[in-house]
């Protein structure tokens, strides 16, 4: 299924794509797509039988799409995932997965505004195949625990600012969690809707320019890798999303004068069958 | 007020301690202590209100005490912040606060249990000032504008595993987000009952040895920069977290064999008018 969440920030109501693209309503089976819903299988079923039935009324096409995740618990991101981005960074490729983590508070919805920060010369994108886990994971033994945890996929845009991220001392973290700088859906694929993730082409535009074409294929730790590791170092919980890093073709990665993003620049981004995201940058 | 959640985990009340040190009942009053009511100046005036009257049931002394904070948006932390545990692990005074994040599911109360991660051989310990936030704060303009965003502060133990920390291959968000590595409290003290954060003593103790002796005096940067500095890259919320660092004394700057923690271990720690911490070390 596709699940989505519609309607004003921080008032969406649950949804789910019915086979023609059309959001149906779900408010009435749940009370929102997080962490619970996606830890209740039968509470899943009901929503796939509704769906199946054509009982499910249909939403006004014109309303703003949210993230497609209330109450995230954390983001862990895995950087340099790629073998084509690390080369671009000039980064040896990671012997072991590099974490970095985003506050929840940045995650916003896929069509959304992102904000440049006040004073930021140096703002990046990066288009990412996002995990969304659906059961509490502690130490998984095999890579088949480790996807037995994980609830479904979707688009993710990390957007970093890459100056306080790597000239301001010290941890990644500074640069990775400036307000709006999460961007993710339009929707939560499950998983059972992705027969490989390690399949996955994904792009990214700006001003209608290609930047990144690259495919999860390229990953260093794929994805069942990446959430075996993980619940090594922390408990994942349902609600937790894992951005699973970029491919080559951000701005870091071009020659000077390098083009990050001013306010204005338009970014489109997507992953086949996860759908796209367009966003407009503003000033913060 | 020293307000405080008594209870099982998950199912804590809400409390606020008496001038006799008895925890009394404000379920009545509020439904938790988090971040709406931090942001709630009528709803804390309630509580002060119903404190001085003496009309709120005694609480049994013989509960669990929790973490005094529900729903924590995120934890930000600040890195190498104190001169003396700079000098000891061999690292440069910075020059701009390091900032890393620890995950709110690692919180834990603070006489809880602390897991020693499977295989971890560098458990090592932090007290800490964390300082909590009750007002939405971007872009402060001064000391005065961020010290008015703090709601209060409590203890926090910054729970570290050096070798995920350190060489495990990137970020030190690594070795600080395993489980139950945040124990928080025992008090959420309110910003009017500590005159001066950066006179605070901070103390720990492993098996009765005392460990740390420090004091905020010797922070490198004072609450209210960290605050304000850190409100130019995230924009903090009301129920955010931040730890701001540890003094000297932890494992990591001891001679070999260092003496990091063990299942059994017993860690103590305090900070004066916030008050005192005890956790027994067991294998996860």
């Amino acid at each position: 299924m596709k699940l989505l969440r519609v309607g004003p920030a921080g008032a969406e109501r649950p949804a789910v794509l019915d086979p023609e693209g059309v959001a149906r309503d779900i408010g009435g089976l749940v009370p929102d797509i997080d962490g619970a819903l996606l830890a209740d299988g039968a509470a899943l079923e009901r929503i796939a039988a509704a769906l199946a039935d054509g009982s499910l009324p249909a939403l006004d096409a014109g309303l703003r799409v949210g993230p497609p995740l209330a109450r995230i618990g954390k983001i862990v991101c895995i950087g340099l995932n790629y073998h084509d981005h690390a080369t671009e960074t000039g980064a040896t490729v990671p012997t072991e997965p590099v974490v970095f983590m985003k506050a929840p508070d940045t995650v916003v919805g896929p069509e959304d505004t992102v904000l440049v920060p006040r004073g930021s010369e140096k703002t990046d994108w990066e288009v990412e195949l996002a995990v969304v886990i659906g059961r509490e994971l502690r130490y998984a033994a095999s890579h088949e625990e480790a996807l037995s945890a994980v609830a479904g996929y979707a688009v993710a845009h990390d957007v970093s600012e890459r100056e306080y991220q790597i000239e301001r001392g010290g941890q990644w973290d500074k640069g990775k969690n400036c307000e709006t700088f999460n961007p993710l859906g339009p929707w939560l694929v499950t998983a059972d809707e992705v027969a490989d993730p390690q399949a996955l082409p994904l792009r990214l535009w700006v001003n209608g320019e290609l930047k990144q074409n690259g495919t999860t294929a390229d990953q260093i730790f794929p994805v069942a890798e990446v959430v075996r590791y993980l619940s090594h170092f922390m408990t994942l919980y349902p609600g937790d999303v894992i951005n699973t890093g970029t491919p080559a073709g951000v701005a870091l990665g071009q020659p000077e004068p390098k083009p990050y993003l001013r306010p204005g620049d338009i970014v489109e981004l997507e992953i086949d069958g996860l759908g796209r995201q367009r966003q407009e940058l503003k000033s913060a």
